[in-house]
This record gives C-alpha cells, structure tokens and sequence, in this order.
C-alpha cells in the first residue's frame, strides 16, 4: 500500500482519538477518525460509548460542508452495515470523501473488508495498514472477543526486583511507584471485568474499584470463591450500588451462603472444579464470554497466577518491576501452586515490550499458544 | 572544560582501548591511549597486564616521531609516579605532545591531579572530564578498591519474569537465553574472584571457570563453606592447577578436614560467625581485600544472595530476567533467608540500567549505601 508521513501523522491522531473511548465502548472496538482537507485538519471523532454514534459520525458532523473533496483517516474499516447505526461508509459517500486512510481492516470476518470493497466501488481511494500494529494494540480485547467469544485475559504482578509480591510479614503496601500503580488503575478503567481469589479478598479487603483523575468506570469484580468463603461484611460489597460482583464458586458449595450472597445482590457462578479442586478457570472465562464480557484483568496472588497460566487462558502479561530487594524464603512470589517442572514447557512471552514506569520496570508481553 | 565531538569520538576509541585488558590488570585501573596528529590516529596503546607498560607508552611507542605537536587521549590521568613503571607524564612531555585529553582524573587521592598539574606546568594544554562517566563505569572496580581497600562487589541472578532460578523439581538449565550466559562469563573474567556457597557446590557441582572465545582468565574461586563440608572429589577441584582455591569457613571447622583441604593446595580462611552462623562477610571481603582481591563477583543462591545483601556488601547488582514464567511455591528464588520485613528498609538500587541481552532482559543497578 502507499502510504507517507503524512498519512501515519494523522493517523496517530486519530489513534489518540481512539484511546479515549478506552473503558466506555466494550465490547465495541476503540476507534478514532479524523477527517482533512488541504492539509487542515476539519473534523475529529471517536466512539465515547458503546451503542453509541461511531468515530466516523462525529468526524463528518464537524467536519459538515468541509467533508467534500477531503480525507478521512479511521482507526478501523469503516462499517458497511446496519448495527446499533447506520452504516458508516454511506456517510462518508454522502459527505463526499475523495480519499479513506484505514488503519485495521475489520477484525469480524463476517463484515472484514466488505467496507472498503463498498467504498472503492464508489470510486473512493482507499488506503490500509497505515499504523496497523497499533491499531491492534488499541483493540486486542475487541479482537480476542469478535474472533473467540472469549474474554482476553491479562495477568498483572508487581514484585520486586527478587519477584516478592509482599515482605516476610506479608507487608505489600507499596512494591511499585505511584505511577505504576496509576498505570494498573488505567488497566482497570480498560476491561470489563476484574478477577480476584478469596485468598486476596480474605488478607487484603480491597475494594477493586478504579481510581483515576479522569471520568473512570470500575470493573465487574469476578471473586474466585471455591467453597464461598467469602465474609459477608467485606468491603467489595460496598461496591454493589454501582458496579456489578461475580462470585464464581464450585460444586459443593453452602446452599445458605449462597442464598446469601445472592440476597445481596451477588451473581453466583457454578464452576467444575480443575485438578487442583479450584474453579476451572477455562470454563469460567466461557461463561463470562457469553454473558459479554469482552476483558478479565486478573490480579491475583500467586496461586490464582499459577492457574490461570497454566490454564492457558492467559493472553497477556504485564509485570511491574521495583527496583528494590527484600529476600526471605516465606515471602510470596507472583506465580505459586505446584509450578511447571520442566523448563521446555515454561509459559513464555513473546512480543514482549520493556518501558520504564517511573523508578520501576515494565515488562509486558503476549503468551505463546 | 572545553571540549568537542572530536574529542568524544577520539575517547571513546581511547575507552575501547581500555577494554582489552578486562580480566588482565587487576588490581589495577584499565586504560587506554590514542595519539592523533592532524586528524589522523597515529598511535594506540592499552594497559595490557598488572604490572607491564602503561597505555600511554604503546601509544607514544606506536607513534614514535609522528606524536610532537600532536594530542594524546587517555581514560585515566597520566601517573606522575614512579610505580612499576617510570611516570607517563614525562613521556609525554618528552614526546613534544602539545595537548592531552584525560577522560578521569586519577581516583587514588594521593596522586590524584598531581599528572595533570604536571603537564600544565610544562606548558602542555590539559582538558578533563571528557566521557568521565563511561571512563568511571570502566573503572569502578579499581576505584572502589584504591579508596577502600576492599573487593568491589558484584551480585549477579538470572531469573524467570516470576523471579525464579530453579523449577520445582531443580532444574536451572537454562533458565537464560546464550548472550545472557555469554554475559556472565565476561563478568567472570574481568573480576578477581567469583563467590558461592557450598549448597551450590554440592547441588550443581560446577567448575567455576570462565568460558570465552576470546583468550581469558578464571577469576579466584571464594567457597562460602561455614562447617568445611565441600567433598574432596568435587569438580572444582580439577581447577587447581590453573587457578586459585578459597574456602572460607567459621570457628568450629572439622581440623582434620581443612588439613586435608589444604593438602590439595587449597586456602583455608578462617572467619568469625554472623548472626546466622554463616561466615561473617564483611570480615571476609576485608581478608580477600588484604590479599590484593579487587573484585568479588556473587553467584549465589537465595541464603547467599541474602546474606550478601543484607550486610551491605553489594555494590552491584546484575539480574538477568528471562520472559518465561514456571511458577511454583517451592521453586527457588534469588534471595530467601529471613528476608526484610519493613518494606521501607528494602535494598535499594541506583543508577539503574536496563538493557537488551538477547531474548532476555538485563537489569543492573548500584545499591544505595
């Protein structure tokens, strides 16, 4: 394809565009569009929330008789069918585009490049890929989801530079700098759901909730709660009045806690158990694909860790590096439970980026299947 | 100070110079020399072996009657001494230099800027402080050892990203990719001495030696080994005809063992207990200072690793972090022990640097003292 500078500059607005709908549009993707013309830019849009107007309807709207004879840069194919709106290519025909530069064609193989055949057939240039890698990047969970109707999970640690999670005594408040932990409430802001053991919830008592300066949503909170185990007076309860509590249990669990729980207001979730008599994490992941949600953000201690990597339902993993050492053979480490014994069959990484957060170490990559 | 690109690019050859005699010097400093003489490089030189010509001599050598009216790049400021060798300032002098570009003044205090006094005196016109931090960094083992008359110590682990150095079952090779153990083998040779403690010895068996293409040493084998239990028939052993044996025990040793030990050609150190009942480190990097050892490179285990770390010996630190995760709650991390319990008394590192070493993940830091 032909593409220059040029194009990818615009599209780098149009992907910054695109970020903003990050935790208001899933399971929709992420998407910016910007539209110019002679070298001015006249229009910008991106989808705010799901259901809502695409980036597209905005950047056209702004852009009104100025449209004509212009270009449009959109993060992804522009739609070509009817869904929650009307299809987005007949508007920019009828705006009269000469020129649509896409970043991603649509992921959904039902729909993918239907768009851009639509509009070439109207005798508009067409150009793709232009930033195609971070296109992918901005809608790794839209992906993941369209292609398997599965959340995309991410696993997060943040450990010491020796790979403690907390010292001897258990102290974890704080491993990792400010802006690290700035970084993980972002991650938050991003997914729809976020998953905890009990083992957490027990030590703990968080709230799970998401804080950041910015207009901000908290996940559904999903507690891995074999035997519900869980107290009724603990904190995350608090946090029924604005977000939805998953509690994901196994087979003989308390039918009264049960009752409880649910009285509350708690969704509970029967798992079979894995191997290890905990909640299969394989099947829980189906369910809460098919009841929509598109993301899981495990934050778990290291026995949660362990069975979710070695479920393999692990699709990416972002792990905070402090620069700092605290030792002891008691203290807890990222990734626990039985452990993989032959190092050929370790979970690896790759596509694996570093970037420094503050004074730690980031270190995010993707899981080889 | 004035100086110029020129004046960087010719001292980073000057610092390269330096390296070749990595592993050769100890205790003393590397350096390297280049004269230049209307743009052209006329004259190399390098420290090459404790004892021998200075770098400023092969350089002023290779030059010959090329170096009047020219400049001469060093590392490290020029001795004005007589040491093994006569004073390089006088060569200098002697040679017609005009200019000298020093990159480091000299770190021994009581001889520290008497070189560049010199020079000036003679008229000679002396610019300092060119590529200071990379002549430093070259050097930080012969600085550290001229100020405190102790072993400059390096702590070095290679972990996967959940900060383990063994599976479950004890497996550890390799946890790292190739570069990373290539990497350490440089390390190996450019110290003096190479520690661990006996639970090394006795689970891995390994001979402790440096393995590169290009020509080098093995550093000094230092075995922590408080009750003298190495076993006569250990591979490291084999080493003894090449390089020097130390095993440092505590009071309360077996006499018929370190009798036996000795035998061999081995040398005992005696050293009192620590709080644990290991061998008292800071007493020992004092006797392994006396003994002319400049630099103690740990590669421990996690009991080491601790009890290096908490008794403030470390000066550096080198992770190597593989993008793989096993996992395990008895696998073997870095460093154990009792391990910090306050968070806020966690060993800290400085100066942090991150790189690249092949699929790996390099992180090296200095500790805060």
């Amino acid at each position: 394809m032909n593409y220059d500078n040029k194009d990818e500059h615009y599209m780098e607005i149009a992907l910054e565009l695109a970020s903003k709908g990050e935790g208001f549009v899933n399971p929709n993707p992420q998407v910016g569009a910007l539209v110019v013309k002679e070298g001015n830019i006249v229009g910008r849009g991106y989808h705010k929330f799901y259901g809502g107007p695409h980036a597209e309807v905005y950047a056209l709207k702004e852009a009104g008789d100025k449209a004509a004879g212009g270009q449009i840069y959109v993060t992804l194919e522009p739609c070509s069918h009817y869904g929650k709106t009307p299809p987005c290519v007949e508007a920019i025909v009828r705006a009269g585009i000469k020129k649509v530069v896409v970043a991603l064609k649509d992921p959904n193989p039902l729909v993918s490049g239907r768009g851009i055949e639509f509009l070439r057939n109207k005798g508009i240039e067409v150009v793709t890929g232009v930033l195609e890698k971070e296109a992918l990047n901005i809608n790794e969970i839209f992906i993941k989801y369209i292609s398997d109707k599965l959340p995309f999970v991410i696993l997060k640690s943040a450990v010491t530079l020796d790979g403690k999670i907390a010292t001897v005594t258990g102290q974890s408040k704080w491993i990792t700098c400010e802006e690290s932990r700035n970084f993980v409430h972002h991650i938050r802001n991003r997914v729809m759901a976020i998953a905890v053991g009990i083992g957490t919830i027990l030590s703990d008592n968080p709230l799970l909730t998401t804080r950041l300066e910015k207009k901000c949503k908290s996940p559904i909170a999903v507690v891995l709660d074999s035997k519900l185990r869980i107290p009724l007076d603990c904190k995350i309860f608090d946090t029924l009045k604005y977000r939805k509590i998953i509690i994901a249990c196994t087979e003989g669990y308390d039918e009264d806690k049960k009752y409880e729980i649910e009285k509350m207001g708690v969704d509970v979730i029967i798992c079979p158990k894995d191997e290890s008599g905990h909640v299969n994490l394989k099947i829980l992941i189906e369910k809460l694909g098919n009841i929509g949600i598109d993301s899981l953000f495990i934050e778990g201690g290291g026995s949660l860790n362990f069975s979710a990597l070695s479920s393999g339902i692990v699709d990416k993993v972002i792990y905070f590096i402090a620069p700092k050492i605290i030792g002891g053979l008691e203290a807890k480490t990222s990734v626990e439970g039985k452990g993989i014994e032959d190092l050929n069959k370790a979970v690896k990484l790759k596509n694996i980026s570093y970037l420094k957060s503050g004074e730690d170490m980031m270190i995010q990559g993707y899981v080889e299947k």
